[in-house]
C-alpha cells in the first residue's frame, strides 16, 4: 500500500512487538500501537490479518475503538463464521475478503510488496454490506494490483474447501501412506517429479492449517465425503477392470484441468452497466456475486441514490464488452432494467 | 546412448514408420527395421519401450528372433507382471527396469537426451537373473547418466502405487470434485498455487495411465485402500473437533515431506565388498535388493567363479563407506562372509 501511496500513513500493531518493530523498520508501517484498539482508533480502513479462528474476538475488540464511518476487512481463509461475526459486531462496515496468494512462509521476514500482483481476491458482501465500504475493501485490493471478485460467504467457503483445504488433506495423507511402509525410507527418495507436485503443501504450517480447517469445517467434510466417494468409484472400476471407463474418468480430469486455468478472462474495454435499483439492502451482493460468479470483473461501482427516496441508480463498470453483456443478461433475468453504454 | 558412444550402432522399430523415420534423421538410430524380430537379431541389447500391457506379447516375438547371449530389458512403470513373463520367456537374459523421470509428453517429438541425467532407474533383478545381464544394463543406465537402485519386482510396484499411481489418481479426482460444482467454471480460475501443483499430472495421458494401473492393478488397490483409511480418520477429526490430533497429523506429514527429498545420498568414495558366495541364482538380487532397500549405490558388481564350481567370490563397489559399512552388516546378517576394502 505505501510503495503505491507513500504519504499514506499505516498503523501496526502485533502481539509480537519485533514484527512492529520490524514493520517500521522496512518502511511498511509509519506506526507502531502496544493494542488493537489503539491502533484502529483513528483508521479509516482496518484490515484483521490473523489466524481466522480469533478473528471474531478482534472484531470485537476493534469495534469498541473504531471510529465512525471506519471501514473493517479480513484476509482469513474461511469466511462463513467470519462474516457473521463481521456483520453482528459492525453491520455494514464489514467486508469479508480472501487473496489468493501467499506460501507456506510466514512473518514480517517473509512480507513481499508484490505478493499480491496479478492474484484474484475474493471479497464476501452480503445483503447488509454498504455499497461505500465494499468500494474502499476493492480499492485497496486494486491498488496492491489484485482483481477483486465477489462471492458469498458460503459459496466461498465451498469453493475453497474444494480448491485449497480438501487438497492440503490430500497431501499430507498422501505423504503418510508413500512413507508407512516396510520398504526403507531411502527407496521414497526414488519419487519422480509428479510425487513432489503433489504433497509440495504437505510442508506447511500445521497449526495455521488446523485453524483453517476449523474455520470450514462443515465445507471441508462435504468436500472430503464427495471425494472418498470419487476414489471409491475408482476402486470399483478397478475391481472390475473397466478400463473404458476408467480412460473416461481420466479423460475428463484431464479436459476439466486444461481449461481450469484458461478461466477467467477478466480482461478489455470498460463498458458502464447502468441500472435502476429499489432503495433496498442486499442489491450490491446480488450485482457483486452476480458478476463474481460469471468472472466478470467490477472496475468500478457507484450507488445515486434518489432524493425522493425509495429508489435509485447503480452504476457498475466491466472490463470486457463480453463480460459485460453476459452481466446485463443475467441481471435483467434478476429483474433488473439494465441500461448499457461504453464507460466515460 | 549414441551421444555417449557416436559410433555405437542402434537399430529402431516402432509400429509408426514416420518414429523410425524420424529416429535416422535426429541421429538416434543408426538403422530402421520392418519388424521387432528383424530390429533384434543382431542385437547385443534390448531396449523395449512400449506401454506396459503390451510388453509381454513383444517379448515372445523379440525371444523368437533374439541372438544367443542378447540380454532384454523394459521401461515398463510395473514390474511383477513384465518380468515373470521376462523369466519364463527369456529366463536369465532379462532384467526388468523403470527410470524415474519422464514427462506428460511422448513420441520422438518429445525426446530428450538429457531426460535420464541424475535420475534413478529402478532395476528388478530376481533369483533368475545372470549377473552378466545386470552388469550390461545397469551399464546403460550408468551411459545415459542415471543411477541404477536394484528392487525387487513386487517391492517396486508396491512402491510406485504409493509414490506414483495413487497420487495420478488423487490429482485427477481433487479436478473432477472441483468441477462439480454448482458455482460457474469462471470461480474455479481463482484456484492458488497449491491446487495448480497437487493437479498438474492430471493432465496426463489417459490411455496411458489406464495401462499402467491395468499393470499393476492389485497394488494400486491396496494403496488406494489405505488412502481412504486414512482420509476417514481425518474426516473422523474434523467430526470430533480433535484439532490437536490434527495438527499432529498435519505435522507428521510436514516432517515426513520434507525428510523425504533429503535422501538418498547416493555418493561418496567407492568401497569394496568382497563376500564368498554359494554358487547358486538368487545370491545377486539378495545383494543388490538389499544394496537399493539401504539408497546404497552399486558402482560395480562382478563375480568370480571357483574353478571347483560350488562357490565363488562376488565383488560389489558401494559409493560412499556409510552405505558400504551398512550394506556389509545386512550381508552378514543374511549370513554372508564380507570383507571390507578401499576401490583398487
Amino acid at each position: 500500500m505505501r510503495r503505491a501511496d507513500p504519504s499514506l500513513p499505516v498503523t501496526g500493531y502485533d502481539r509480537d512487538p519485533a514484527a512492529v518493530t520490524e514493520g517500521l523498520a522496512r518502511g511498511a508501517l509509519t506506526a507502531g500501537a502496544s493494542s488493537a484498539e489503539e491502533a484502529v482508533r483513528d483508521a479509516t480502513l482496518v484490515v484483521l490479518a490473523i489466524p481466522v479462528d480469533r478473528i471474531p474476538d478482534a472484531l470485537e475488540r476493534v469495534g469498541r475503538a473504531l471510529a465512525p464511518g471506519a471501514v473493517v476487512t479480513d484476509v482469513g481463509s474461511a469466511k462463513g463464521a467470519v462474516v457473521a461475526s463481521g456483520e453482528t459486531t459492525l453491520g455494514e462496515r464489514f467486508v469479508g475478503g480472501h487473496p489468493m496468494a501467499g506460501s507456506e512462509r510466514h512473518g514480517m521476514g517473509a512480507a513481499d510488496e508484490r505478493l499480491f500482483e496479478g492474484a484474484w481476491w475474493i471479497l464476501t458482501p452480503t445483503a447488509s454490506t454498504s455499497s461505500a465500504a465494499y468500494g474502499t475493501v476493492s480499492g485497496m485490493v486494486t491498488t496492491l494490483g489484485a482483481t477483486p471478485v465477489a462471492v458469498g460467504p458460503l459459496a466461498h467457503d465451498e469453493l475453497v474447501a474444494r480448491l485449497s483445504h480438501l487438497p492440503q488433506i490430500t497431501a499430507s495423507a498422501l505423504v503418510e501412506v508413500a512413507t508407512d511402509t516396510d520398504s526403507r525410507d531411502a527407496l521414497l527418495g526414488l519419487a519422480a517429479g509428479g510425487f513432489r507436485d503433489v504433497t509440495r503443501i504437505a510442508a506447511s504450517d500445521p497449526d495455521l492449517w488446523v485453524a483453517v480447517l476449523r474455520s470450514n469445517r462443515e465445507a471441508v467434510l462435504k468436500a472430503l465425503e464427495g471425494f472418498q466417494g470419487r476414489l471409491s468409484g475408482v476402486a470399483r472400476l478397478l475391481e472390475d477392470r473397466s478400463w473404458e471407463e476408467l480412460g473416461a474418468f481420466f479423460a475428463r480430469s484431464k479436459a476439466a484441468r486444461l481449461d481450469l486455468f484458461a478461466k477467467p478472462d477478466l480482461g478489455g474495454q470498460p463498458i458502464t452497466l447502468s441500472l435502476l435499483i429499489p432503495d433496498r439492502p442486499g442489491v450490491l451482493a446480488e450485482v457483486t456475486t452476480a458478476a463474481g460468479s460469471l468472472g466478470a470483473n467490477i472496475e468500478d461501482l457507484r450507488i445515486f441514490h434518489s432524493t425522493e427516496g425509495g429508489r435509485g441508480r447503480l452504476e457498475v463498470v466491466i472490463a470486457g464488452a463480453e463480460a459485460a453483456e453476459a452481466l446485463g443478461s443475467d441481471l435483467e433475468r434478476l429483474g433488473y432494467h439494465v441500461d448499457r453504454g461504453a464507460h466515460d
